[in-house]
């Protein structure tokens, strides 16, 4: 009597699928890789091709399938995860160690054969992987196919490109307009010499035509390119999700519309003597290869990506007048939260629908900026935890409570991060939340000169944590966009970031503070406020910038071990509590207002 | 009546001379740098062509010189001295910006004609210089000549390579003997798959032989080579230098000698298919140029500069008294200066000659470990003073004196700078003294991963020092040798260090800590000790090292601006101050004695 054969699983049939494409199209192995043409954090559907191949549901990780292997390559944050998604689908999970980013890459070179055919979709291959690609195959005589897409003839569901309505961003809350906007671009490009400007990256379009969409979650953006000129400029975007209206409002600023699906022929049709201004962070492989080879190419940042981390003063003060409206959310949630704690039966993803319909009540709200983490004790000491209907904790007894969550305003994006007491804190416990509190305030506190780069403040919330034996594995800050995406760089304060992320700190960014501690299987703690740069003077030395913290929400006193903060701790969480009451407390009443007089006192 | 010609200068003789050789090599310009075949930072007279040439005595700085041209590229230290040096010689000073450290190579490339040759002594030309020169010039068809020493021919008294004895490095104060250093080297030879390595950096050579000289100042190093294959070692070197004694110890350890000039032959000899393990920051073009071209190379890092740079406990507890001796001679000398000082005539050359004729006292004493800097008030505003007997201040009324100076030891090398107060320091000179010394300490007190760049830390040393709106323009510390060189890597921690010199911290490696506030034309501030990385335990998070400060010296008290401090300040320096009495006790007396004592009161 045979053995029995299980039956085979849909990811099964997807990979024998997609070994019969691999044959037809004569390539040994095909890289799936999460990403998009626009290099997004969050992916429309139609470019979640890894998922639907591979059943693993993590928003980062690189499949690679040949003929008799398939592997998905993850970063430490998903092995659990893919370890029980992948399981039965003969896809093995491969680990990723810090530090060895391209371990795909040399498992490519290591086990293919000489002279092997390698099929990826180049649309979505970044510049820069593309090139390591090329570097680490080349030798061996391996070809890289990026102008095929082998998803297309096995995925007969796969889901249509996004077609949300685009609108225009409320010019009331959009100080510079479109037409200074493009000005500025040109300006750029004319500084840098060239006559012509391709812009993929969704946030960098959002910005620049002050338009948002509705096309992935969280982020109020839509799917287009761009290619600027000096005197003309093209949106390539699904015609249906523009209205007249806005077509209109386009017109008269010279921007065209085309078809999203024409950019090709487009870029084709540029001068072959022409000088092209492309960011090799911010366009893919196989979108640039329809330019002419002929072209110049100049590399260099985006000019919008620069320019729009730098908030001019009114939008600083539309994050102002946010931050307010989702400080005093906060206060309603909280004194919901701390009535019924203990009292009624609520879970981690009761949380998550309090807190946004918190948010949803206030002026100027359109969704949450990215998925709210509510974690309970051992959950918090996942960093990049959700819970899920399917997995979640119900909040009771005694610990702590991690809330990561953060909306999108017209006038601005929020995200921030609190740790409240369920119950009765332990010491330990407290002694982590002020440790990580200490590292919150050490930064907030500090003076740097303007044009430092800004991983090299790093360390400075990292070192009470240091001392207490503790560190944390993710960057302490990111760059956050005005009503655009809630992690928008260029700036980052994390010693991990590479040297070309390290960018100069300017006036006007707005970037997270948000140190931790994460103990696995116990608790999990992070305080994060958003900071503004600010002026803080010129000096026979230079010109200083130091952080307004625009974030407004009470950090819980009862959790903090008094006797292991300095004087100067004290000082900063009083005086910031000061400015909290007074900043809310016209905005909320009742129940909140209480409870916003009572953890706003001084300690 | 003609107008009279001035006469010609030195210098413009010698660039005639130099133009003469430049026509008959059929060279179009030549690149005279600041350096040596051994990477050096002090330059044996033989490779001071620069200075010959040119006039300017600085330590650094590239002269080029063209048929109708002569620049001489110096940093922001040097323009007002090589401002007045260059005066009437025809050489234009050019100014190298923060972070233009190739403007002469740009230059060369923006101003010769196409095809142009560029001569230039490629054994002192470093492989990466070389290599940016390449780059730099190649796409303009100019050719960089590296074969040729144009000094030769036109340098009649030129200086001969220096001749000073080598000894033994005392078996005493040497726990590793020179077989384990040398297998150590070897097994990373073969860990790295290398038959061969190239040791021309002079901390190196002395370190894994065991060897110390004095062939140029401050540093006891001897100028060689070394070629180190699995199972053989030889030592370029000029054979007077080595007595019978040294020589029969090598013989003894497999390490055979030849002649300094005989380098590039061995090279040459060097198997066609070999593998040679060479360190492209601490080997020249020239030098290297010699090996068959055919030869693999594998780059890394010395294997002898990462083991010397992690000091065993053994090597650490001879820091620990040589720290003794060389705080002792420094409560001698400042008992002193606190009695002298606006009583007698001093001046700063007497401050350098009375702290080392202090240190000469003590026993394992050498030699000053690099030239004193003794600067009164606004001397003390040029970080890189040195006081001339043509050129010094009178230390008389009131500010601020500031003395950096250190001690070659045979259980190791001190660096200290110490400012201290002459009559009355204002309330103004007070402020930043405390800032500083909150730089110092705050650093001083970091606990901090096993393995982070040490970069990274700089920032703490400063977010005190940007809290008050200054700032310094040189890095917070450099390695430090064992009885070897002052400024010795890898480690820096400096946020200007270049990505390639990001180095990770590890137990055992000896750093400075010197913050500074500095005023043009008013005074300088910098306060420096010596740190050890020492274990501070594994937890959960990993291992963490912390500082153990080696040096023992009172800051002084008197300069302190008390309130500027935080408590967690205060007892650092209370608990400082406590361990420098404790240990320096038992070495002075009397007025020594009595200072120390005044010196490290609490405060």
């Amino acid at each position: 009597m045979n053995a029995r054969t299980p039956a085979a699983t849909p990811v099964q049939h997807r990979l024998e699928a997609l070994r019969g494409a691999m044959r037809d199209a004569g390539v040994d192995a095909v890289i799936v890789p999460s990403s998009d043409p626009h290099i997004s954090e969050y992916l429309p559907g139609r470019w979640q091709g890894r998922e639907w191949l591979s059943g693993f549901t993590g928003s980062v990780g690189t499949l690679i399938v040949t003929h008799d292997f398939a592997g998905l390559w993850v970063d430490g944050r998903y092995w659990v995860q893919a370890e029980a998604q992948l399981a039965g689908t003969g896809i093995q999970m491969m680990k990723i160690m810090v530090g060895q980013a391209n371990g795909h890459i040399d498992w490519l070179a290591a086990n293919l054969p000489d002279r092997a055919r390698v099929g990826v979709d180049g649309t979505v291959l970044g510049l820069a992987s593309a090139r390591a690609l090329i570097d680490a195959l080349s030798p061996r005589g391996i070809e890289l196919v990026a102008d095929i897409d082998l998803l297309a003839p096995i995925w007969p569901d796969r889901p249509a490109l996004p077609a949300a309505a685009v609108y225009e961003h409320d010019p009331a809350f959009a100080p510079i307009s479109r037409a200074d906007k493009l000005a500025h671009v040109r300006r750029a490009m004319r500084d840098a010499g060239a006559q012509w400007h391709l812009v993929s990256t969704l946030d960098d379009l959002a910005w620049i035509f002050n338009l948002r969409g509705a096309d992935v979650n969280y982020n109020p953006v839509f799917v287009a390119h761009a290619l600027i000129g000096l005197d003309s400029a093209t949106l390539f975007i699904d015609s249906r999700k523009v209205g007249a209206g806005v077509e209109q409002s386009l017109k008269r600023d010279g921007v065209a519309l085309a078809s999203y699906d024409t950019l090709a022929a487009a870029l084709c049709a540029l001068p072959p003597d022409g000088t092209l201004l492309i960011d090799p962070r911010r366009v893919t492989y196989g979108v640039l290869a329809a330019a002419p080879g002929s072209m110049k190419q100049i590399t260099a940042v985006n000019p919008s990506t620069f320019a729009k981390s730098r908030k001019t003063e009114a939008e600083a003060q539309h994050v102002r007048a946010a931050m307010e409206q989702d400080g005093a959310a906060l206060c309603e949630f909280f004194a919901w939260f701390d009535r019924v704690v203990n009292r009624e039966r609520i879970t981690e993803l009761t949380i998550d629908d309090e807190i946004t319909a918190a948010r949803a009540r206030r002026p100027g709200y359109t969704c949450p900026s990215f998925a709210t983490i509510a974690a309970f004790n051992a959950n918090g000491a996942m960093p990049h935890y959700r819970a899920l209907e399917s997995s979640h904790a119900v909040i009771e007894g005694d610990g702590l409570l991690l809330i990561d969550s953060g909306g999108q305003y017209v006038g601005g994006t929020t995200d921030i991060t609190r740790v409240v007491p369920v119950g009765t804190p332990s010491d330990a416990q407290k002694r982590d939340f002020t440790t990580v509190l200490r590292g919150t305030i050490a930064l907030s506190r500090t003076t740097f000169p303007r044009g430092i780069k800004s991983p090299l403040l790093d360390a400075i919330a990292r070192a009470p944590i240091w001392q207490s034996g503790a560190d944390y594995t993710h960057g302490t800050g990111h760059g956050v966009g005005y009503f655009l995406n809630v992690h928008e760089g260029p700036q980052v304060i994390s010693y991990y970031a590479a040297p070309e992320a390290h960018t100069a700190m300017e006036a006007g960014m707005i970037t997270s503070i948000e140190p931790g501690i994460y103990r696995p299987g116990e608790w999990g703690i992070r305080i994060e406020n958003l900071v503004l740069n600010v002026d803080a003077g010129k000096t026979a030395f230079g010109e200083f910038l130091r952080f307004e913290t625009l974030t407004l929400c009470p950090i819980d006193t009862r959790c903090i071990e008094r006797t292991l903060m300095t004087a100067e701790d004290i000082a900063w969480l009083n005086a910031y509590h000061e400015t909290v009451r007074t900043r809310l407390l016209p905005h909320v009443e009742g129940d909140a207002k209480a409870w916003l007089l009572e953890r706003t006192q001084a300690i």
